[in-house]
């Protein structure tokens, strides 16, 4: 095989790609002032990061000035929570921990926050969002898609129930641009990461709509229209603003095909028998395959897909640590003997079906060994 | 000339160094996994993280357990402010807006803070802080060297005052690192940022001691020990690993040179009729010349030096955009007439006496012309 390893980790990170790195090395050595400043340098830095802002604002039918770069999605998620104000916050059971672990702290001090639970493919529904609103609400929060079982959230449909009863509503929508079209018309506030779509790690953007009551999370200088102190990541938010106009406009051609390596992995894998896909077939992320197989260990799974040549996770990077089963696997109620054997592969257009054909291969053969020693 | 402009505005942001972009390479588009996964990619990425951290920990004389990367300098003071818990914090009236922003937000918030005065020099003493702790104040926050006037802080003097009362003493060293040897020796919180010294920008640290009441400014994932949640910030955090380490390393020749040529633009500049060099003579950072003019504007100066192809600044990168006098200078008791003609030149090690005769003959030409245009 020419590639080093079979990559099927896309929603934990994905390379940053050439066109996007190209565009990003003039400024850390060449470019490199800082925005901030008066001379020439400064301004080579300073009109990078316009265009950048430019492009994204242009990609989600955004305005320039509704776009704040921060260090990533967390802070993203974090900072658009932080605009509750201590009003009760809504959102669901399924959030990535850059939601529920900032909406624990916020309980901590006081704030109130529902958690609404899904179905069993992860769904939460508009009318859901509407009857948990009431007037103590100051915020819903609800995922564009979630990062362990794909389920795409009716987004639009939320946004408009806000809307209607006045409560700002913010999305994280780490894994859904590139995978989706995404708009934020309707939406307050919207979340993106670098790294899940070809730009790197370290940076990320906060959507806010005009208008939105957003108070700084971190203070300091004058940056991000006086919202968001620290000097401009310069060549992350060049290379963010690349890879976000390349991922919006290629939405289309990546998710047709995508999908097609999605459903012949799901398909091949739901050959292994007692194996079960989690989350919703249809409406689901297009590289996303999450699914469990009973009676083995996922760590045993991954180390021998690993020593395999393939690179697959047991669920979200993020909650690696987590000695707990996956909050969102125990809120769709995957049985117990199935979420303790979870793998989740995510695709990309950089994959082939002969990839694929190959991960269902190796994966069959795991699944069976494990589960011969098992029965010894 | 062989290079695009003279830079002289370092203590805005430096270029990543050659050594340090070549370090940090690899990890965008080869070794791009998410440290957090189990697999081969990430255990590469995870591997760089944690020996990044073992260089930096070294450079400063701290343990491995108490690095904690962050988005930069501003983000880590922001964070270190907060394990004042409520209680009253102590600082002065000189400190970087990171710092000084963030306690007016605590203030609004209801803590109390004490912005201690600086002497003419812009330096606080030890028993001006001594005097300042009572019970109430949790943690104290002095600069290790001012960004726009380069004073250096009786430091060391003040962290054992602190360690005597009980108190946390927090130190803001973006600017000393590569220029002053910092030990973490007495300190118990340090901030560092990465654009100041080679490594790109979005890259910072927080030094911790151990047992630190630090609590997460950013919710989510378990990342940073658990303190700093978000994906790690690969390459950058490579990168860091490398500039504090060649910046530690480097310091003595570092400071002996730039101190020459500091020196001899000093003197040169001085010899312009009616300047005057704002902060210490002596207890200056190598790099910082910060000077004023009395009867001409520092906007009308610095557009004109960029036009002769030299990049200064007019203080501190991160108070762009305020319509207000520097409160540095304004601390230290510049007559007004000074003031709004500061010019601040910040050099390296990159600077050569070539470069500072150009700086010295330009800027008496443009100083003595404005001057002669507004007498006109």
């Amino acid at each position: 095989m020419e590639k080093k390893f079979i990559y099927a980790d896309y929603a934990a990170a994905s390379p940053v790609s050439d066109e996007v790195l190209k565009a990003m090395l003039p400024y850390f050595s060449e470019s490199f002032g800082n925005p901030s400043g008066v001379h020439s340098a400064s301004r080579e830095a300073a009109k990078a990061v316009a265009q950048a802002r430019r492009k994204i604002a242009a990609a989600i039918g955004a305005d320039y000035s509704e776009i704040y770069f921060t260090s990533g999605g967390t802070e993203a998620d974090n900072w658009a929570l932080s605009a509750a104000k201590g009003k009760k916050i809504v959102t669901t059971n399924v959030e990535h921990k850059a939601v529920l672990n900032c909406c624990k702290a916020l309980e901590k001090s006081g704030a109130e926050v529902t958690y609404l639970p899904v179905d069993g493919s992860g769904f939460v529904t508009a009318k859901q969002v509407d009857a948990a609103i009431d007037s103590s609400v100051g915020l819903v929060s609800v995922m564009y898609a979630n990062n362990e079982i794909g389920t795409v959230m009716p987004v639009e449909e939320i946004a408009e129930v806000c809307r209607k009863k006045g409560v700002l509503f913010h999305t994280d929508a780490v894994q859904a641009i590139g995978n989706l079209p995404v708009n934020v018309n309707g939406i307050d506030m919207l979340s993106c990461s670098g790294h899940k779509i070809g730009a790197p790690k370290g940076i990320g953007f906060l959507y806010a709509r005009k208008g939105t009551p957003l108070e700084s999370l971190i203070y300091g200088g004058n940056q991000e229209f006086g919202l968001r102190a620290g000097t401009e990541n310069v060549p992350a938010i060049v290379g963010l603003g690349e890879a976000v106009k390349l991922a919006c406009e290629g939405v289309h051609d990546n998710a047709e095909y995508v999908t097609r390596l999605r459903n012949k992995l799901i398909d091949g894998l739901l050959e292994i028998p007692d194996a079960r896909l989690n989350g919703s077939r249809e409406n689901r992320l297009c590289g996303n395959v999450n699914i469990s197989f009973a009676d083995v260990e996922s760590e045993a799974v991954l180390l021998m897909l690993d020593a395999a040549g393939i690179c697959a996770s047991g669920g979200s990077a993020c909650t690696t640590g987590d000695n707990e089963p996956s909050h969102v696997l125990t809120a769709i109620g995957v049985p117990a003997k199935y979420i303790s054997g979870t793998i989740r592969f995510t695709l990309s257009s950089r994959n082939t079906e002969d990839e694929v054909d190959y991960i269902i291969k190796k994966t069959a053969e795991i699944v069976e060994r494990l589960r011969r020693i098992r029965k010894a």
